[in-house]
């Protein structure tokens, strides 16, 4: 979509493309909010193999799939006079859930008018 | 809507109807990830009536609402060039978390161009 | 938006700004619902300074982010002919996840035909 037909007004949907990374909005100044995060997911939903049936992929592979299934995959955001109606302190954040970097893939589209 | 008129582009929503019940992407091809996710619900939010004061419908209740609270009712997925765009592993479920079956209702629309 | 055009099909998209509180799609007759889903909440992301880094607005800040990591910002629900596709015992909840009250702002856009 050329930026000539950039809408002003509708809903900015991203969407990705995978089951062991999610799409959240957190807070976008203080690092130790991503750690704490972090470390929740670690205690809800820890490596331990004794827990988990699906280990195909290693220990961090189950704890994936469930965080990814708790913060989901999509976020809907709605575009306000040309702006993504973010507030002062959300951030977009890609949330990898697994131990070794991944490529991961992100679709996106705005419509509206 | 017709055929005629689906679009190519745009968000694919969908919608449960119900608190007890849910809409996840997952992994589409082990089924004991659903299995362990299952079980992951089962910590987390056990059918102990001594947590709950709500108990109307039985033991399965209260954790079920707490389990569509987390995981969710609605998906947004992108329509890219007329098909739904899923990664390759990504599946679209709907979660019961009731112990008996129920029938369920989800409502999906599609718009865009 | 004037009434003349209010769309009579497609997403109704709520948008929450905040990260320490969420909108959810809960149970709308038992008040115990939620309080029990308050109650789910202290137990696996509790008030306890020592767990988290991140504690520059007292002990209610770090758990308030995850809630909302946990249960999201944003809902899309259908609206199809002119009503909000809501199930019979669903109602959208302004889940505030801080001890004090706060003023909260709600995006919110129709689009459709």
């Amino acid at each position: 979509m050329g930026r000539a037909s950039w809408p002003s007004h509708g809903p900015a949907d991203l969407y990705c493309r995978h089951t062991s990374a999610s799409l959240v909005i957190q807070e976008n100044a203080a690092p130790a909010v991503r750690a704490d995060l972090e470390t929740f997911f670690e205690r809800i939903a820890p490596e331990d193999p004794a827990r988990y049936a699906h280990n195909d992929e290693g220990p961090d592979d189950m704890p994936a799939h469930i965080r990814a299934a708790l913060i989901g995959v999509n976020l809907s955001i709605p575009l306000l006079e040309g702006r993504l109606a973010l507030g002062t302190w959300q951030g977009i954040y890609l949330f990898e859930h697994r131990r070794a970097p991944h490529r991961r893939e992100i679709a996106a589209h705005l419509i509206g008018e």
